[in-house]
């Protein structure tokens, strides 16, 4: 495509850590449509990544159209750098696309003995609490929280009821969703897989108003504002949507997708071993909370990513078909042999 | 008690603002519930309140075991002092009590052209996700974002399903709950508004694991670790409990209740007045969206609170009886008449 060397293995390392933690619907399955954006002039394959304005802990980074997994590490490393300084850093991006699974990126602050935070507007899919309208993208937020001995809580999650990708299982597998995932056309409350196709949309985390709905819609729309409205990016209906056949919204307001990132110093609030301490000792008194009958154990945020990952690192990444035809089809236009 | 008359105004403003804005649960009716804990010693009526760590974007406050409601605006200040100077300022805070609403500490941002957030822990009502254990708060997130010629954008929500205000309204009129508010000592879920005192324990936001209460769970410990892992509060189920007659919990981890305060200055993102003119035309777009049958239009979060306030301010804030007896008493107590 003409990426550098070094942006092409980032942003290979960045799927396949999506598909190695579990989550294929964000993994190597989505080459081939950042390939066909790139054939319709929606991905520059050699962006300018550039900061257009900034203060001792705050940036906005213009991603120049780039490839999100590549943009999204460059703002990271910034919030990281900000919080070197001045005890926490935030980025705000405008002009990317999409930047893959959260978690890898909030997850670079780890190490650092920092909080890392992610989260990314996307096209609209889920409507407000009271309308039909499709407002908001599932917008996902992820918290990531260094401990001592402890694995780190890593907590990622899309703002709706179910993440995208649990609905496209259901639908290959001809399943209908459970209640307060999915709406009709008219607003009305389905367990049709297919609703979205037909006119209806996702429902926010919550599902409807007596269960909190009002929460998950207000909890997207702040991922959509921290975003795109701080950094100039599109918001709401407006956000350029994944399959490059469909139509750029028209009068975008801002430019192209847009992110957020934290980084905070966890030594900017206390001792960074005070700190490690509590929070193995949170984890441990959590995870031995007494758990419901049928159920073994009370799982802490990120503990089903980490065992799916020690799995396939050992067993490997089982990959569907029809994504192994894709990718071979990937690969013939490039004159790469799979 | 003994407070300055300075903090006793603050105090008062904090609660009269909960009961403008509708928040019955937090307004003066919780006085009586203050003045008893102020007599067993859990609340100091002169708290030396300090700063304990800092960075230029981060501080620590100890809140010497003040009133959350003199503690949380010293705080918030704070964090709006180190927005000033570095783009975003954030304190955590130990050693505090009840703060009332957070969306009155999150708004004090506002008018200084500033995103406000403001959370906090509580004592445990809430089980994970699995859990039969009350282990979390109904630990509130409230974002507070400036538009220009709009309203602000103010979400102030608790991570469960339904708020525990809203739990006594029904346990009030001798009314169910819908499902997947609450679960009984077993962990099933149940519709018996008096569950709580069964066993029982409140539903994290999602009410089950397949709507996503794995969401409203990492939610609330979220909260719970900025507010008091960041700080040296208690956490989990060490967090002080608010009836002054329910004994504190053995061997706590930290000192009193944590909050968490951010401030982020919105020009350190951008020219302010682009980030207003496109936080206008967010809400614009997001009022307009087309409501589902039965409903007139589509809310914007803080709505409903600010209609309240409209509201109350020209016919007054109507007080339960027995709010009124128990201030009252508070009132005999003090040599005040009401």
């Amino acid at each position: 495509m003409g990426c550098s060397s070094a942006d092409a293995k980032l942003a290979a390392e960045t799927l396949l850590s999506a598909d190695l933690r579990g989550i294929d619907s964000h993994g190597v399955a989505r080459l081939s449509g950042y390939i066909r954006l790139w054939e319709v002039g929606r991905i520059k394959a050699d962006p300018r990544i550039s900061i257009i304005h900034e203060s001792p802990s705050t940036a906005v980074v213009d991603g120049d159209g780039g490839l999100g997994l590549v943009v999204a590490p460059f703002a990271m490393q910034l919030a990281i750098q900000k919080a070197e300084s001045a005890g926490t850093g935030w980025v705000s991006v405008q002009n990317s696309n999409h930047f893959g699974i959260a978690a890898v990126h909030a997850m670079r602050a780890l190490d650092k003995d920092m909080v890392g935070i992610a989260m990314t507007n996307a096209s609209a899919l889920v409507a407000p609490t009271f309308s039909t309208e499709r407002m908001l993208g599932t917008n996902p937020i992820c918290v990531a929280i260094p401990a001592g001995e402890e694995p780190a809580f890593v907590a990622d999650m899309a703002t709706t009821t179910a993440a995208n990708g649990k609905l496209e299982i259901l639908q290959r597998k001809g399943e209908d969703t459970p209640e307060g995932w999915i709406q009709d056309s008219e607003g009305r409350s389905v367990t049709d897989a297919h609703a979205l196709k037909k006119g209806g949309a996702l429902l926010p985390l919550g599902g409807d108003r007596e269960h909190g709905s009002h929460k998950g819609y207000a909890l997207g729309a702040i991922v959509d504002i921290f975003s795109a409205v701080f950094s100039g990016a599109n918001y709401g209906p407006w956000v350029p949507p994944f399959p490059a056949y469909v139509a750029l919204p028209l009068d975008p307001p801002g430019k192209g997708i847009g992110h957020f990132f934290g980084a905070m110093r966890i030594d900017a609030f206390r001792k960074a071993e005070d700190f490690k301490y509590n929070m193995d000792n949170w984890i441990r008194r959590f995870r031995s909370a007494k758990p419901v009958e049928g159920q073994s154990r009370v799982l802490i945020p990120g503990d089903p990513e980490r065992e799916a990952a020690a799995f396939r690192q050992e067993h490997g990444i089982p990959i569907h078909p029809s994504v192994w035809s894709d990718l071979d089809e990937v690969g013939q236009k490039f004159g790469i042999k799979l």
